[in-house]
């Protein structure tokens, strides 16, 4: 595929993927009984795919298990001023492996909140798309800091 | 309800939707043939509801007359050194009187891209949370802006 974005602003695979190895905030979406559910999570790209923990003892716990889940980020570019919007959606699954959870600690993922985050969770993607595009008024975006210091959000 | 955010942090009703009027931009969560998406918004709060505009040829579009829909925003205080999230769960409803249109509109809603967005979506919400917590680095929060002009999104 081609490594530049297309001229209606469609984002290739290859820049989606930069784009979510620069950032470790998203939100993440998931069905629980037939109704959307959306929360941050701080994630860490491993292996082509998405990483992050969550407590075990949620609702939310259990919806996150083989189950079909979406994952957004988005952000501007100041130099292009231009606003993005990246979107994963796949099916996530538990870690088991050790040396899984121990390669996805060493990439800095941390959590959110103080306290015990035992579950490893993977989102693998089975589609991945991304688009730029100018915004209205890019005057009003230019203080939206898209520096890794906005990634700590876990 | 006590204004006041509780011991473990949850916030009150009245502090939830302080806050998302403070806001502009949020996350939208809809499932679509039984998978979640989500998508960044604009929007406006009116008459203690949410306010959007979208176009009318998408997929999505049909996913979002009366549908169950998630709405999240989330931030960071950097004089309490908290991040916060609230989530509006609720269905979607297509706004269909132009008196009810005008008003979103003076309110200041603004389309995300350029091009029309001739339909007015409205999320009623059924239920409001909102949570309020220290984060393991409160550093790396600093930086991101919580101004109303982060909110020009859309």
């Amino acid at each position: 595929m081609d490594s530049q974005t297309q001229p209606d602003g469609t984002l290739t695979f290859d820049e989606c993927w930069e784009l979510l190895a620069n950032d470790t905030v998203g939100r993440l979406a998931v069905v629980v009984d037939g109704h959307p559910e959306i929360f941050p999570i701080n994630y860490v790209v491993h292996r082509r795919s998405i990483a992050f923990r969550t407590a075990g003892v949620t609702k939310l716990w259990s919806a996150l298990s083989e189950r079909p889940a979406a994952l957004e980020i988005d952000g501007y570019d100041p130099h292009t001023e231009e606003a993005w919007s990246v979107v994963l959606r796949g099916d996530t699954q538990v870690i088991e492996d050790q040396a899984d959870k121990d390669a996805v600690d060493s990439l800095g993922l941390e959590p959110w909140q103080p306290g015990e985050k035992a579950n490893y969770i993977r989102l693998s993607g089975r589609a991945l798309t991304g688009r730029r595009f100018k915004v209205n008024r890019p005057d009003v975006w230019a203080t939206r800091v898209q520096d890794k210091r906005r990634a700590s959000f876990e």
